[in-house]
């Protein structure tokens, strides 16, 4: 079973466009709390309301080598038919390249990641040549600082395009095996609106609602995909910091499960 | 002693520009030598002709946990007076560029990182806050595929300028500390003269001299700053897998003094 065809089953069994960031920050954490164990207790309260999970590497490579084998862990724990997408906005070149997409692919065993497109095409090639996972591609992202570059303008073949939308159409076109996808922040529904006008079946990995202000009624009107089951609703903070109490998988679950149900209420 | 100060210093005391790559590839290192151990007798072997080293994360990544206790270890074992830059081309917003930070500054003390700039300021400015360190940004990248966003050309003011260039001229503008420089591919020499024309004094990384295909001669001539301690002109593969025999590290000694001893000369 390719990535694709994961997602879409685990989006139908839990009923879910709804994906949860394992983004483990100790200051965070409810204290005396270790990593992995707050992990399995995220993984153990949610695993039946998500469509996928997302663990962001930094966290994880902050803390060393004993991150890395906790991020392993994690990873081993998530039952088998979620999903599990790394954030690590990789990109490097020829052999580097390689390095990384067989560490986060083969070592790892991630079904998908996230690149960053600005060293081009080869940079990604290493990852999309594994056909049956998922690479998603930096596009718009949801800071502030995401407009100096990729909001700058210019002309091609006599139109007016962004930078974002350049890098739209080059995955759009580089996606021939089709096992490339969109990161696309809440935070900006009108450029979200547009790509997923142009792009109505390619997976967009939504980041941003919750904790930096995305506003759901938006992403979820302008984001979905025809199939709507390619549409992958990311909440980090906003679910695992509910609680810093001993009850954190608890709250963890009735905001996910919230979450979960909103999304499906404006679909 | 910032990083400036360190690699000049550095850079004066081996009469050096050369940085060495410490990117171990088990499938071209000599069989039966451990990772840790073909980088310690590379750092024995040229620790005298350098001006900084450069290990390159993913290889180490790939390795899971072992492969980062690995580069904790070689980042140790460099002498204190050699700069070491880890290139990470790490790219990520709010806490999670600061978890990044975190982890390459402070957990493994590295002397400078590389970052991809698509994600803007604030993706950098985590970064930036260690003002004893050095971030060197992404710029015109040695790939191929470097052309594919990097060449793009905008009009800005009236003036036509290509991505590269914007995103140098931002990370110019950022630089109010002095502790930031640019990664510029030595496969560009025409992109090279350019920018060292318009940042005279800006710190350069330079890859893909030797197996890359850079010509020594342009990008010394190019390259070099006026006061000839901010330019590090960085090898891997070529000093590295000189030997897969038992001389390994005597054959890497070999070819890292001519290339520092050519550089010199051209100089």
């Amino acid at each position: 079973m390719n990535f694709l065809e994961k997602l879409a089953q685990a989006s139908k069994n839990n009923r879910s466009l709804l994906c949860v960031g394992l983004d483990p920050d100790p200051e965070l954490m409810p204290p005396g709390t270790g990593v992995f164990q707050f992990n399995r207790a995220i993984i153990n309260a949610t695993a039946d309301l998500v469509c996928a999970y997302k663990p962001n590497i930094a966290f994880y490579e902050s803390m060393g080598s004993e991150g890395l084998d906790i991020l392993k862990r994690t990873r081993e724990y998530i039952p088998a038919d979620v999903p599990v997408i790394v954030d690590a906005k990789r990109g490097d070149i020829g052999n580097t390249a390689r390095a990384y997409a067989w560490g986060l692919f083969d070592y790892f065993n991630f079904d998908a990641t996230t690149v960053s497109p600005y060293l081009g095409f080869d940079s990604m090639e290493p990852f999309i040549q594994y056909h049956d996972r998922c690479v998603f591609v930096l596009c718009r992202t949801s800071n502030a600082g995401a407009a100096d570059f990729q909001s700058l303008s210019f002309e091609v073949d006599g139109n007016r395009k962004k930078l974002f939308e350049i890098v739209a159409e080059k995955v759009s076109e580089w996606n021939t095996h089709g096992n490339l996808g969109l990161v696309v922040g809440a935070t900006y529904p009108e450029e979200l609106k547009l790509l997923r006008q142009r792009y109505p079946d390619m997976p967009l990995l939504i980041p941003g609602v919750g904790a930096q202000g995305g506003e759901l009624l938006q992403v979820v009107r302008y984001g979905v995909d025809t199939g709507r089951q390619r549409t992958i609703i990311n909440s980090s903070r906003q679910i695992l910091y509910d609680s810093k109490g001993e009850d954190f998988a608890q709250a963890a679950r009735q905001v996910a499960l919230e979450l979960r149900d909103r999304i499906n209420s404006l679909l």
